[in-house]
């Protein structure tokens, strides 16, 4: 019975305008999908966008917080996963996704990005950050795809699902 | 849209027979409440149990795993959280549960238990162990509550819930 | 080149006046011994006592400390170790200790014990607490010794060491 | 009491020969100027190296391991920290450490620079490479610095203490 789960990665405060637009699509269609929208669940930049998202079509979100509590929760998260242990929480962010798509890029991004290529998962860059791409791409080529758009992120991730 | 978590913690391959029952039980009645059930997430003992109860009543289950893969994920469990931290998550299924709920008692279930009054959470102990009932109520008898099966354990869940 | 290391864990702020005092002995022990001594590493009860203690004999002292910097940091420790994990740490503590030693019971320790002991590690305890060592020792008889003062349980270690 | 510690980051498996050699004269240096070296503590690539050059000059060495118990330490590692936790230790290698030197590029030590400059920690890159110095400095130029040799690794790493 286990769902299918999807991490999108990106900027808390320091989002886009872009971004969290494209982070809105995301979990849109992340949910229209039937799969489960994972996110590091605060409740700020490409975190919020992606969960209000997939909750506007209906899905199911879980969020893997930073802190000991809930108080800076996404409103938008449905299972509130409280680590307490900060930004190493991002290593459980990308090990509990089938795909990891990175919607913008900050430095907890890029730490997530990372650690998704040590773990031999794909990673899905939505971003118009030329140094991250190259720089990506150039650590591991046949996981790191870039793409346009939400639309192209979310076939290519189910491409990669159906490899798997 | 956050839903109520509740953790059932118990004995993985060193659970008793009545252990299991307990556990079936108690996921049962955690989903027929609405809430959600957390465990350890694996596929043995009081985890697998609780998580095979409450998706008898079409729950929801999120299982936060000790491994950095899913082979040994109960099959019972919705959102598997891979964590590959062992143990340590132990603190993780504390701090993300509304009220722990302790169906047996092991070297594990015994650390969640202190994990869990160490973060000053609500423990309800299920099991006719009396020195680990004697243990805990010693530590913390403000959090600590013994039952003697698994409806006065969901009932005194929600009592606390509504004093939360 | 790897150092022997020896982990006490005891209470932080609810140590009492003979917990502090026997942590103080263990750790001028531990040190006396050439063992590194290694604690939660807070400045605060049975961690800063012990730290000084070790530090009294010249010792050498590791603290993994829960928070993300320093500032709760003993001043008698020497390899601070900054997890930002909180209570989590507390596994590390435990797989990183060839033995460990309690010395005074607190909901932390308690979940160091039992973490310890899920992990197949010795555990030494130094309390009069009748009910954690009727608990503990019905855990895992084999693996918990009951001792009376510091230097018991530094005997009792070393023997320990010499079976690993 | 509390040492300065410094980190050294860098590919496992993956690390040139032009990596281990550097990561040997790094270690050679953090111990003689009296600083603590940590790394992730396995018996490969910059890890290992940086270790062996540390106890050339009589250092100590803290390795902080991903794994469970001790069979893949570097023999040069004084003090084994062993977390169980896999790459999320990347997070406490870096909060733990003072300033980081990035010595070559891999994904898990592209995660650590990540990690610390989310912590807003300085990094110094010690690499050729190009994406990397770029994409780094992209990020966060005021903390990421570019050296061509070790020894300006550990004068830079020198300036930086003496700022904070």
């Amino acid at each position: 019975m286990k769902k299918t789960i999807i991490g999108i990665m990106g900027p808390g405060s320091g989002a886009s305008e872009r971004d969290r637009q494209n982070a809105f699509t995301l979990g849109r269609l992340i949910a229209e999908r039937g799969w489960v929208l994972l996110t590091g669940g605060r409740n700020e930049g490409v975190m919020d966008a992606a969960n209000k998202g997939a909750k506007s079509a209906g899905g199911l979100t879980v969020g893997i917080l930073p802190s000991t509590h809930d108080d800076d929760t996404s409103d938008f998260v449905d299972i509130s996963v409280i680590t307490g242990m900060g930004s190493a929480r991002n290593n459980i962010n990308v090990l509990s996704s089938a795909v990891i798509i990175a919607c913008g890029i900050g430095a907890g991004t890029a730490s997530e990005i990372a650690l998704a290529l040590k773990a031999q998962k794909h990673v899905v860059l939505l971003t118009e950050d030329q140094a991250a791409i190259e720089f990506f791409r150039g650590l591991d080529k046949d996981r790191v795809a870039k793409v346009g758009d939400p639309y192209e992120a979310v076939r290519y991730a189910s491409m990669i699902l159906q490899s798997l």
